[in-house]
């Protein structure tokens, strides 16, 4: 029986374990909180910060194939082992070049795919300059371990200038053009070592707060808007050519998709899979960096409709309001499993499916309305 | 956050425990196996044996609410915690009556549901009488304890009453009239607290060797067919009045559909169900154990087939061919995690999915072939 190691303990490496498992797999965690999330399903748990190489080089000491759910897991130790012949997917360097939101952006411009104009920035000047090329606003961002909105700062007017250098303190930055965007989609895309790339169906994806909060499976977009999409989605594997599942988030502006961000690993924006898919990010993620292919997918449903259980306040779960929820037609439930609960943190997830979007929305709203936690 | 204890810690345990992590229950083993299936997913596990009552009592200490997984549990102490009022599904009068197969038969008759022909049998003469009446051949079996084809002996003529008996020692006996069926059904239902009876598509199942092999969903039949089905189901689930899900395999005699065997659990032939349902058998029966309300079913596909993994040899599990297995489209592999293997153990079960039965199975099938475990 091999091993699967997962350098992060929270929901995604939990799907992924519950994967893992089904494949035959036994899964080793590794994450600095003792008992996290995936580590309430898997085998085993390393409990080490993932940032430290020695925490790296403990977990690949316990498994066979190593992966991660996290950005800020430790790349230079994914260097080390890769070079050593170890196998690490997604490949090292895909993290670093996703890792550091700048390259990440220079990296996609150099593949010829579509991004919004950005700059690095030193100093409250060079925003001022570049803004007078693209106008206000102007967003700020921090080069790495950005996430979920933290590390971003929004320039409405120079005026603004010193308070975003303030929110994100002295930290490498880069700032990006402000997109006035129809709406924001998402591929999820696998490749396999055998060179198979699949896609799931283009979603649309609502953020509130700068985080994920609405998927709808597949997004009310025009056929053609569909294929450039894909086309994107495909061109960013292609450039990274690396073994595992991408989050590949967009915007659509006018008739044009451009390429916002890429995530190393499975994404909020596919959860929607595990019920209206054959096959799940999970499981595609968890068959390409194993080793095994990655399979065609087509959805089981006409509609699906993500929602997160964002937590509302600080202090320990009291989980109520599921059997009213799942009383709702169709509605299926993804608590994560962690004890304590804070604003704006991830505790579970809703995916409705059905026949008609408008019914599945409200059906998963109103599911997400009735749980507190 | 409650806390869902299950009595077995085999394969039905382990995805119950899939479906309880999901709605937001923690899940606690008692299996006497340390590390058995179930708890490599669970959050804890007391290794005590089932059969005890005193293990009954130290897992109850640990939970909220109790179910099991395996007939063989004990049943007194589950008595002793539901007369406290401790919530145990399904309560333990379903479990007193299915698990003496002649009790079961006799309660199925006097609540109008068709058997086959049955008879208490004592002693080798006792067998001769009832020839007499049925013809043979005879299927004798032991009244507890039976499963997956132990305990039960064909008796072809006359002569070989002696080995039947031989075969089965001195335990509590019974004899029933060998049937010969066109089809072997099986529907799953489940019963939730507000009342709620809903039923899984009617499957049909092959049995080789007395144990379940493959299981095709829906069945072959025609509509007339499907609606006895369903309702004797029905039925079964009225008879009992039991919260949670009862698996009821059937025989198809003529146009006839008689009971053989009902399961107080998940059963084998409702596997199909989680990836070829908008619910799955596990989510009923947590739904239901737990309080909450079950869902009406639909398929997500046309055809399902289930084909199960079954040990071949003794020995250290060797798994290889997953990866083969998972590049024919639309195959799901579950494998359960046994670190041993046995002639007929339940190792793993696949499940295809797609349009054309025909095309489902012979690639469930095929993708059977390619793993060896």
């Amino acid at each position: 029986m091999k091993t699967l190691g997962i350098a992060g303990g929270g929901q995604l490496g939990r799907m992924l374990t519950d994967s893992a498992h089904a494949l035959g797999y036994r899964v080793v965690i590794l994450d600095g909180i003792k008992g996290n999330s995936a580590v309430q399903v898997a085998d085993a748990q390393i409990i080490k910060d993932y940032r430290e190489a020695s925490s790296i080089r403990a977990l690949a000491d316990e498994c066979d194939i190593l992966t991660y759910e996290v950005e800020k897991v430790n790349v230079e130790a994914l260097i080390e082992l890769s070079n050593k012949g170890f196998p690490v997917h997604h490949k090292p360097e895909t993290l670093l070049t996703i890792k550091d939101k700048f390259q990440q952006k220079l990296f996609l411009l150099q593949n010829n795919i579509a991004v919004s104009a950005f700059q690095k920035i030193d100093s409250p000047n060079d925003v001022r300059v570049v803004a007078k090329e693209w106008g206000y606003p102007i967003v700020l961002k921090a080069r790495f371990d950005g996430f979920d909105g933290r590390g971003n700062a929004l320039i409405l007017d120079e005026s603004g200038i010193d308070d975003a250098f303030k929110k994100l303190g002295h930290n490498m930055l880069y700032a990006e053009e402000f997109v006035h965007f129809q709406k924001e989609l998402a591929v999820i895309g696998a490749r396999d070592v055998y060179g198979s790339v699949v896609s799931f169906p283009v979603v649309e994806t609502v953020h509130e707060d700068h985080i994920c909060n609405i998927v709808r499976a597949p997004a009310d977009i025009p056929k053609s808007i569909e294929q450039k999409a894909l086309a994107v989605a495909h061109q960013v594997m292609d450039a990274f050519a690396s073994i595992g599942v991408l989050g590949i988030e967009m915007f659509l502006v006018g008739d044009r998709v451009i390429v916002n961000e890429v995530a190393p690993r499975v994404h909020n924006s596919g959860h929607f899979s595990i019920e209206a898919c054959n096959v799940s990010q999970f499981d595609q993620h968890v068959r390409a960096v194993c080793g095994l292919p990655v399979e065609n997918v087509t959805m089981n449903c006409n509609s699906a409709v993500m929602v997160n259980i964002l937590g509302d306040r600080e202090g320990k779960v009291q989980l109520s309001g599921v059997d009213s929820a799942v009383s709702i037609p169709k509605v299926n439930v993804h608590i994560y499993g962690k004890l304590k609960t804070r604003r704006a943190l991830k505790m579970g997830h809703i995916t409705a499916t059905g026949s008609s979007m408008k019914e599945v929305e409200k059906n998963a709203l109103e599911a997400r309305r009735r749980i507190t936690i």
